[in-house]
């Protein structure tokens, strides 16, 4: 396989720092330079974690691409500055591959003309886990067959929100493919308030927050005698690496922005 | 094994079959007499679904006694009847095994009473199913433990009410051996309402209702790196018999009356 | 919805007795006639366990084919009669939905033939679990994206057989989309042999025989920090008939012979 | 409550380290020295991880027990240092709690002669995951109610052997309580080498290993209509500390030595 030649902005991050291991030990990815807004001009080996790794580090990105002349841009910053990594990148015929949410539609649809204009892709993806995006995937087909569902995702009790941001997408995905219906027998009741969970279009949803866990979520249908369970467990954050090897690979061969992990899952 | 004279009132009801069917394939168990409101005087073997099983069928239970002499009657017929049947049982010398709800204190002290002045055994169990009831028992021990637990229940959707009583009481047998406490992150905050679910003494409890389904619970305690969940699964009202048979067994060397299949469980 | 007259071949079976209620609670299905070897001439609602459901009983298929005109045959009989039947539908302008085994590749070649002459749907699977055949669809799917997977499948400890056919039929569709790999360790090693299952093409398969269970798989992707989960449950067989409901209103709209239910499912 | 002096022999290892952590969160306990082999005489915060945790370091654990007269001894080493540590340290009335296997029956009962002698606690334990140690407690508990019983144990794919150690020690728990058994159909048959997993005593034991996982076990108790699962998942080293911490407190409160978790377990 051609080798493809990488620039990670955000090095020293969690995800970041994940993403250099990533390609440390993938052998068609090269890392030819970091994009950092710290240490510009040195050696990323010289960095506490990374000794043994080199690559030249940058705080300015253009520069960056103009000098390393890399096929991909990994961004794992944040929505403001990945914005700007992204635009810049698609500008010096750089694919960039995205790692993070808020981008606005008018923010696509700038990027995708830019995209397009230049010829080369460019993939923005607010969940990188690839085992996320089936499990939605799965589940939006499954709805077809079997409109009654509901939704248990369980997390670490530090978790603030409930319910989880997966577990809304998923229920707006199968919202979308299924007639609005009402679940459950029509004189049930709750004898104790919240017992059947928060309802999103008809779809129960029901979260769990314990210590110990990490972030997983099932998606339960029944009918007729039967139940089909699409379960995803994340144990740690390099789950989200799978989907950042998958766009890399996959932007290489793309023309235009894709926006969301699931569009380029068959 | 000594072979065991049984005489089951409420032949012809779903669990009464079971029951039936039980005896019939239990080698130390004997099938000696029924007691049945209808057909007093006829043979179980010309019941529809009976046939080739004979036993004499008795309307009046305390005839059926005097002339049958079992060791154990077993009851699966109302609340109203099993009190009634107990009570002349344990007169008579039978040792009653009964599996409904309904008992007050006033009526179980009353029977106790009975069966300690007949010096002989008894046991009322609102939920035969051994492994139901072994669930809560291991809640309890675990508890102690991991302070931190989430009950899931999950049944098919013609049941009317949420909580199930099974959840009930699992929180309650843990509430009764833990501090009480507020689970989850002290600002967390529900974004659809009743995602946290149903609260008794601090801890969730989520029902799930689909079509499908049986008669599901799953209890979670999660703490340190780990979680650790019991679960019980009842695929058919069978899951009763295995504490049917185990009371029958036991209540032969009791000589007082048993609340709960909890107590003769180690 | 159009009203569909259906004719049931082999109403008394276990199966047969699913279908006719199936069709009774279905608004748009109409029972219009039975083929049974028995009771010919007769009403269905004179045999026992149908009180109430009239539908006049033939045993001769083409008979009745003309006689009551149907628009779909579910055939619930034995491999050799389904044979039978669903020629003689087809030759008379009723398309067959067929649920069994043992059609030969000749047998498939020769129906669709006659299917496409008389340009109506005929549809034979051997499964219509509509569940078991989404969670291999799926299993297939994210094999290209997780290679690495095991399947565990649990059944009554009755079956006779391990590793059942719908795991060994998940592990070929798996092993058609993945490249051969050897699985776990290089180095692993078994202290006790067995432990790590039975291997199609790579992929461990584990059964798990115990009393109480029904039918019961799952297939677990593992990679990057996470896992991926695919679940049946088939509590009983009331879950072939979510796909005879599907098969007989996808027949009404096909031109040609269908086989395997995976084919209709999107 | 009275705040418990602490020792911590290998502070640098990973389970040390998390040790460490334990003891800093922890309000009534107090890290009052550590022994390593390296850095004698200096403060672990100087040590890379340590900053801002003052204490004292000894390699000579003798000198670091009369010192600083800790009340309990947290060893994390090897089986070789552990042994050496716990036999020190009760001679210096200090109580160890001791993470490490290779004790012999010989070692054991030399240290509980020294314990009674002293007449202080001490406690050594192969497995400190307290979840892992009520699983397999409840696991021997449920197996007198349901004989047939199989257990599933799920590995990161990186695990050499199989099956793992604790679910061999959970069919020895289960095999001591219930009558030996041949399991499944008597006239079951594996079409593929390995389906029915290893076998302990009749106890099938299946290994699943994938990458992605990280340590987890299912014991399935099946019978009569229903199942009763028992699983424990450990998502990283920090479930041991969990029994680290409640043998700190119980080993307080002992005059002898207690080898196993479950034996402080109720």
């Amino acid at each position: 396989m051609k080798t493809i030649r990488i620039v990670i902005a955000g090095p020293r991050g969690r995800m970041g720092r994940e993403a250099v291991s990533l390609v440390q030990k993938t052998d068609h990815f090269q890392l030819v330079g970091v994009i950092d807004r710290k240490n510009d001009g040195g050696d990323l080996a010289d960095v506490e974690g990374f000794s043994g790794i080199h690559a030249p580090i940058y705080t300015d990105a253009a520069r960056c691409f103009e000098e390393v002349k890399p096929d991909v841009l990994i961004d794992l910053t944040t929505p403001e500055a990945g914005k700007k990594h992204a635009e810049i990148a698609l500008h010096c015929g750089v694919r960039p591959v995205v790692g993070t949410t808020g981008f606005t539609d008018e923010d696509i649809k700038r990027l995708t003309a830019l995209a397009e204009e230049k010829e080369i892709g460019a993939i923005i993806a607010p969940n990188f886990a690839v085992g996320a995006v089936l499990m939605m995937k799965f589940a939006q087909m499954a709805a077809k067959y079997f409109p009654d569902v509901e939704i248990i995702e369980l997390h670490h009790d530090q978790k603030l929100d409930a319910p989880s941001g997966t577990a809304l997408k998923t229920a707006q995905l199968i919202s979308a493919v299924r007639p609005s219906k009402k679940q459950g027998h029509p004189d049930e009741k709750e004898t104790l308030a919240g017992a059947r969970g928060a309802t999103y279009d008809g779809i129960p949803i029901h979260s769990v927050r314990l210590p110990g866990l990490v972030a997983h979520q099932e998606v339960i249908f029944g009918g007729n005698g039967q139940s089909l369970t699409i379960r995803h467990d994340s144990f740690h954050r390099g789950s989200f690496m799978s989907g950042v090897k998958l766009s890399v690979e996959t932007v290489m061969h793309l023309h235009t922005l894709v926006y969301g992990l699931e569009h380029i899952i068959e």
